[in-house]
This record gives structure tokens, sequence and C-alpha cells, in this order.
């Protein structure tokens, strides 16, 4: 059990939760000490300096005792930056260690004035073997001078200590810094620090925990911290997750002590949850063994800098794995999730609709649905339209709508078949344009069942008028469903599902 | 404590021991099933064209299940096959799924088709990063492009259980090859595949583990099987190197389970051994804190498929910060080691001495060493001058000369000096001649003692006239050490040693 300390430490994190990274430019700009040592005005421009220096050195010395310690002055001097110089000095890492094309080039040049050899060349193989060798040996310097200089930096931060948690959290600043920004360089330092962290956390080398309330305290704090789906809103609300019913699985590295890199919820339930209310506070847990549903109702990453590293993708196939070895009376394995770009896309869509010209004007909501939101609103000053209505309704701040029995049933109809049609139909480069949509689809989950209602905090009407959906994941059609969706682009859902699109192409066909 | 089983098991061991892998020919030979199941002649083939498709489906398919089970299949089958046949199927994945050298030339072109970026490009900086964006694009798809596609099947079998282990083996086979016959393709996909087990062996993903006699017999049996310095001859030998006073450590990684990578045996005494007699029999052990030099007397790795992958240099690192944490009385950190070769070296030296003209001799024994030797075989048939002599002692198989002290004490001059030249002077591409001083002198450690009859067992007198020699780790110059003797092939050495250098040297400026 937790002792007492524990416990106070837990109480408050819950008033005042960590900032889980300095990844947000703000932040970044927050970490700034303030000039209260000597001439303000001077000291970030000798911090860059240090900064700057420590960082060549780091990469430019053999010996290991002067790079572990230029290493640890590189790291410690990051922080202190403020968002400019962080950003100063990454660009200086991207253009000044990058690779030398010259070297490139004169390899490439090489490589081409020899002659390939010939297809028939079985009769000779000896002189083929000779001309090969010329090739592999090219070929290997080139695959090195391939590499930028800064691949240096990025292998010594990875085996130095808390140095894989400073490259994701660089990582981190880079992202942020390419949101407002595309610069070339810096992207092409993003793609080759990704693909260093891909590499270093591959599954082999991360361990699954299950997280129960016997755990430090410490580590208890991080969960509440990190939690980004469902906020954990007090103790009691913690140690139900954590209790009979639930799990709580994290996936650490042996490199970043105390905390998961990502972790997921699960509740056993008798059925697929259709609301959050019931995981989370409704329904007390029923004994484990009745339970034949794991509902995933939580997945959450720590660490910003990770973002595209997929972990997720393994944690769910393992937690899978570990649940079924455990407990063979599970047969289903289910999400229960949010929607977080429906609503804003529904906005666009209304917003649009109202603007264009009647001749190009789509049908957004059909004649009854129209109707019922007229009814609904009983000729108050809510709109003139049912598009006009749901607009109003759905960018009110304070969405009393949801306590209104006839709104929320005029609205359940429209918004429940547009969402459909959002999750199945809306894409972005082939994929979903959903982003929780896309990333279970990717690990091979089909869309089951959309559920009204389903989250009515605030978060979750804002999202996505409080509907929630869950993937199913069926064990027998993962790696299909995955693959077919990777490929072309293609949904599975359930027939209950696809009902509300069937609807929608006959009514548009009329 | 281990029970009767364990001791059961551990005792057949000691009669059968394991053979540690299947890296020799005549072991990849031996491990061909005998044709006790239908036509004989034709199974050959038919098994090598059935693990050859389990190969090329594992890396051709993208679908997970079916992936799996091809990596079953081909790693099953490859064992059962011939050595012939594992060449003829390593040679086909060389060859076969090497890289697409037209797609690189195409790449390549293109790359020299774009004007390189001027150096005054600042005042452009929008311009400069169009250009420089065309650069990543396609520098990225060249690293892609110069992957060999067998990079898949390497990656694929790290993920799948038992892989890490089978490539190790593969590798092992490999080497084997190649120590027969020099081929371009299979000399390229041994690099790759030595590469990637370098990335996925860093020292970040093993385990330092102190092996004790309260571990499983069956991991106890795979260090008496593995040790290949100073055998272990029974019970009582292995309890002595696990007791008190002594000291195991292996290297695990969690992917190849119940086996060390490689194990080191340490004894913790008052003085620097001077013989390997004091170290496993002749002394009862001293109370620990009494002990101040920790002697690494012996360093056995167990997969030949990692070679040259240096898990050595981090095992002893990361053994000497164990020790010294654990047991701050220790100040020295030094080996007893073997010289593998010197012996070899030094018939080949007293061959060619004997040979050449008279113009071109060299004076190998000075005039004393002659004539010690000559009084000393006391007018027998052991030869006609001092090289005749030490030749004719050194080649007899049973070594009678080290049970008369008048020939020991002939040898010893002439002997020891002769070994400090080999270990001082005698070099390979700038590296010592000898493995084992080449592998702890680039670890960073200097040459400290030579010690005569240090080793009096068959082997050690078959290696080195039972010369030993002690390597000393300076734990404040080890860096230093390293760099000197990897850049400029600069030798530490304690006066001591090199007293007998220069005495040679002054003999042969006269």
């Amino acid at each position: 059990m937790m002792n007492k300390k524990g416990l106070a430490i837990l109480m408050r994190t819950k008033m005042r939760p960590l900032s889980p990274s300095s990844s947000k430019l703000n932040q970044m700009q927050g970490s700034q000490p303030e000039g209260d040592k000597g001439d303000a005005s001077l000291l970030p421009q000798r911090e860059l300096t240090q900064v700057r220096e420590s960082m060549y050195s780091a990469m430019s010395t053999n010996k290991t005792e002067i790079v572990d310690v230029a290493l640890n002055d590189f790291s410690q001097g990051y922080f202190f930056l403020s968002a400019e110089n962080r950003y100063k000095i990454l660009l200086s890492l991207a253009k000044e260690y990058d690779l030398n094309r010259t070297q490139v080039r004169e390899l490439m040049e090489q490589h081409l004035d020899l002659q390939l050899p010939s297809d028939k060349a079985e009769d000779s193989g000896h002189e083929e073997e000779g001309s090969l060798s010329a090739f592999y040996r090219i070929e290997r310097n080139l695959r090195q001078a391939l590499k930028p200089m800064y691949e240096v930096l990025f292998e010594r931060l990875n085996t130095h200590p808390g140095g894989l948690k400073f490259l994701s959290d660089i990582r981190a600043d880079i992202l942020c810094i390419l949101e407002d920004v595309n610069i070339a360089s810096l992207r092409a330092l993003d793609s080759h620090l990704k693909e260093k962290l891909i590499t270093w956390l591959s599954p082999a080398n991360l361990e699954l925990y299950n997280i129960t309330w016997d755990d430090p305290a410490s580590l208890l704090e991080k969960i509440v911290a990190y939690e980004a789906v469902h906020p954990i809103s007090n103790l009691i609300d913690l140690k139900r997750r954590l209790g009979i019913g639930r799990r709580c699985f994290g996936y650490f590295h042996p490199a970043i002590s105390g905390e998961p890199l990502i972790f997921i919820e699960v509740a056993l339930m008798k059925d697929v949850a259709a609301t959050i209310q019931e995981v989370l506070w409704d329904h007390p847990p029923i004994s484990e063994h009745e339970a034949s549903c794991a509902i995933f109702y939580s997945i959450s990453s720590t660490q910003p800098g990770l973002s595209g590293v997929n972990l997720g993708k393994f944690l769910i196939k393992r937690v899978v794995d570990v649940v079924k070895k455990d407990m063979p009376n599970i047969c289903v394995f289910a999400t229960l999730s949010p929607i977080p770009g429906y609503r804003k896309w529904l906005l666009s869509k209304l917003a649009s609709s109202e603007m264009s010209g009647s001749a190009f004007k789509e049908n957004l909501l059909r004649p009854e649905e129209e109707k019922a939101l007229m009814d609904a609103s009983g000729g108050s000053d809510m709109g003139s339209s049912g598009i006009d209505i749901m607009w109003n309704l759905l960018t009110s701040k304070t969405h009393e709508w949801t306590n209104s029995p006839n709104l929320v049933s005029a609205l359940r109809t429209p918004m429940m078949r547009l969402c459909a049609r959002y999750l199945m139909k809306e894409k972005k480069r082939g994929k979903a344009l959903d982003s929780v949509a896309n990333f279970h689809l990717q690990n091979g989950a089909m869309i089951g069942r959309l559920n009204w209602m389903a989250n009515r905090s605030q978060k979750g009407v804002t999202q996505s008028g409080g509907i929630m959906v869950n993937y199913i994941y069926r064990l027998d059609n993962i790696e299909d469903s995955a693959q077919a969706y990777l490929n072309e682009g293609h949904i599975e859902s359930s027939s209950d599902f696809r009902s509300y699109i069937e609807d929608d192409n006959g009514e548009r066909a009329d």
C-alpha cells in the first residue's frame, strides 16, 4: 500500500499538475531564467555561445571523458536557453553539421564510372567478383558519407545517461518549430532523429508493465499528469482506474526510468461500453471472471518528441496478448474512443454550406432533419434554418442544448449520420482525417459502433458533440485490416455503422 | 543452494560438454540429418528449395502472420541444411537480395544534375531552402536505395522470438565460409549483418549479471561449456570460481535468455597474480576486505557470430565500475592473460633464422643465451645451436623441458626477452599482432608484467611457453591510452616490461 508521504505527493500533484515537457513554444520561452544574475541583455548571447560550444565539442572529440562533460553541459545548458536561442542552435546543428556534399558527389562519380556487371556474367565468376567488390567499397563509403555529421551527437546522447529523454525533448522542440516555419534542413534533421528514435525504441527494448495502486506515488503522479484523454479528477478516480476490473499498462524504456513512454487504460466489462460514464463512474466494476470484453478507453503518450514513433500499435498488440493469456474468458477487444476532429470538421461544413451559392449548395441536412431541428428550437432565436440552428447550438460555449431532451433528440439523427460520414469518407492523403480513427485503423481495427451522448463532459461535447466510437480489434483479422487500410485506404466497419452511410447515399441518389 | 537435479545435470555436462554453436564447418556438416526418411539423394535439394522459399517469403510479404510462419520455417529448416546448402542459400541471399544498382544510379544522376548552393547563399534564404529540399529528398531516397534488400530479413529476424540468436548463428557460418573463400558479395552481407548486430547489441540493451553458485544449473552448465581460456575441470573448480574472493559477471541480452553473450572471471587478491596456478588452485582465497587487486583472469565470448562486435570492452568497463562501487578497497585492476600467438610467432622466427643465409641472418639469440642453452642441453642430441635447441624443445609434444630446472632456467632469458619484443613490436596494420594484446590495448590497458612459468598446463605451454602477461587498467588513463593506441599504434608499458626491449635495442646497436 502507498505510504502517507506518497499520498501527500499524489494529492499535491492533483492540485498542481506537472507540465509534461518543455515542448510547447510558450513553455520553451517560459523556461528561460529571468535576468537576475548580471547583465540580462548579454546573458542569453553568452549562454548560447557556451551551449553551442559544448554541442560542438560533444561531436568533435573522441575522448570519452570530454564527450561526457560536453554532453552534460550541452543538455543542461540547452534547457536554460530561450525559445529563440534553441531555434538558433538547432538550426546551426542542422545546417553546419549536415553531410559533406562534395564528398558525396565524388563517390557518386566514382560509382557511375564503373561498368555494371552484365547479366550473363555467370561464366566469368572471378571477373564479376572483382568488379562487384569495387561497387561494394564505393557503396559502403557512400552510405557513410550520406550520414549527416549530427548523427554522432544523437548516437552519443543515446548512450549517455538521460540522453534518450533529452533527444525526445529536443525533437519536441523541433516539431514545435516546424509547425510554424518550414525549413528543409530542420525537417531533414527531424527525420533523421525520428528514424534513430524508432530504432532505439523498438518493441524489443521496451518493457510492458502493469501499473497498480501498489506502485510508487512518484509513478502514479505521472499517470495523473499525463492522462490526456479523460483527465483524472481525484484520488478515488485514480484508484478506481487501477482497481478491480480495470488495468493500466505502461511501456517503459530502461534508459527513461520512473515514467512510461505511453500507457493504456483498460476496463473489463460484460458488454462493449457505450458511454465513458459507465466506464469511469456509473457502474461498480463487475467481478473479473464475468467479463468478456476488454475496453481500451484511454491511451496517452507522455513524450511529444516521440510523435510518429508509433509505440501505441505495439502496446495494444502486447496488451491484447497479455489479457488473452491471463483471462481466456475475454473474447472481445474494443476501444471507447473520442472523435477529436469531428466538431471542427462539422462546423466548417456548416459554415461553407451557409456561405456557398445555392447552385453548389450541398444538402447537408435532410428535410426531416431540418424540420425536427426547427420544431425543437420552438421558434426561438436559435436560427432561421436547420444549419443555422446546428451552428448556433454547437458553438454555444455552455452547451446548454445537452440539457434539453428535445434538442438532444433533434440533433441526434443528423449528428450521428454526419459523424459516420466524417469517420468513413473524409480523408487526407488516403488516410482517415480523424487522428484517432487513423491510429486504430492503421493498427488493424474496424469501426464498430457510434454512441450518442457517450461523453457529456465539456471536452467530449466540444470535440464531437458528445459522440464516441468503438473500434473493434478482431484478433484474426488485425493484419488483413491493417494492410487493406494502409495499402488501399479501405476502412472496415460493422453493418450497424455502415447503415448510416448507406442511408446517406440513398438519400443523395434521389 | 543448488538442488540435486541441478547437480546431476551439471555433472553430466562435465562429462559431455555442449557444442557451443554450429559455427565450425565440420559441425555445420555434422548437423545434416542422415537420410533415413525417403530418397536420401533428392532430400537435400528439396530441403534447400523449401528453406529458400521460406526465406524469400519472410522478406517479400507484409502480413505479420505469414512472415512469422516463414521466419520459423526458415530458421528451423536452415539448421537441417548441409554446409554446402547453407553456403548456397547464403550466397543467393547476398547476390539476389542485394540493392538495385540501376535505381541507385538514377538517383545519383538526379543528384549530380542539381546545382550545389553557393557559399554566399545567406542573402537568398528562400532560394537556398528550395534547392536544399531537393537535395534532402534525393539523399533520403538514395539512403533507402543503398540498403540491400536482405536488411529486411535481418530486421524481421531481430524482432522475431529466437531470431537474434539465429542471426548470430548465421553470421558464424558466414565467417566460417569467408575463412576459406573470399566472395565480395558475401563479405558485404557480413559487414551489413555485423553493423546491425552492433546496433542491436549496444551496451544500453545488455544487462550485467553477477553469476553465482546459487544460479540455475542450466546457466552454470553454459559457463562450463563456454569457458574458453582456462577450462573448468570439475565441480570443485567451478564452485571455487564462483565462491569467496571470486566473481563471474555475464553480459545478457533480453532476447537471448539463459546464457550470457560474454562473461568474465575475476579474482580478488592482495597482489597482482603472477601465475594462473595461484588463481585457480594454489592459495585459498583471502577474505575480500583484504583484497586490493581485481584480477581478470578469463574472458570468454559464447557466440562466434558476434566476432568484431566488441562486447568485451564494455563488459570490462562496467565490471570495473561495479567492483569499484562495491569494494572501495580495490585499487588495482589488472588481467592475467595468455599470449596465444607467441609460440607460433617464435617458431616462425626460429625457422627463418635457421634457413636464411648468413648475410641476412638475424641474431635472434645473444651469445650468453646461446651459451646457456648449449650448456643446459649438456651435449645431448637436442641440437647443434641455441636456435636448434629452442626449436626442438618448443616443438616437443610432451614439453618435458618444463620438468628440467636447467632447461627452464636457460630458456627463461631469451623467451622473456623475445616475448616482450613480440608483444611490443610485432604489428599487423598498426595493431599488436597478438589478439589478446590487441584486445586489451584497444580497451585502454597498458602492458604491466611478464610472468615466467605462469601457466604450466599443456595449453599454456603450447601457446606461449607458459608465459603470461598482466595488462593493467589504470582508471585515470584508460581513454588516453586507448586513443594513443588506436590513433598512433602507441603501446604503453611499465618500465619493468620496457627493460626487456631496451636491453634488446642496446645489444643490437653494438
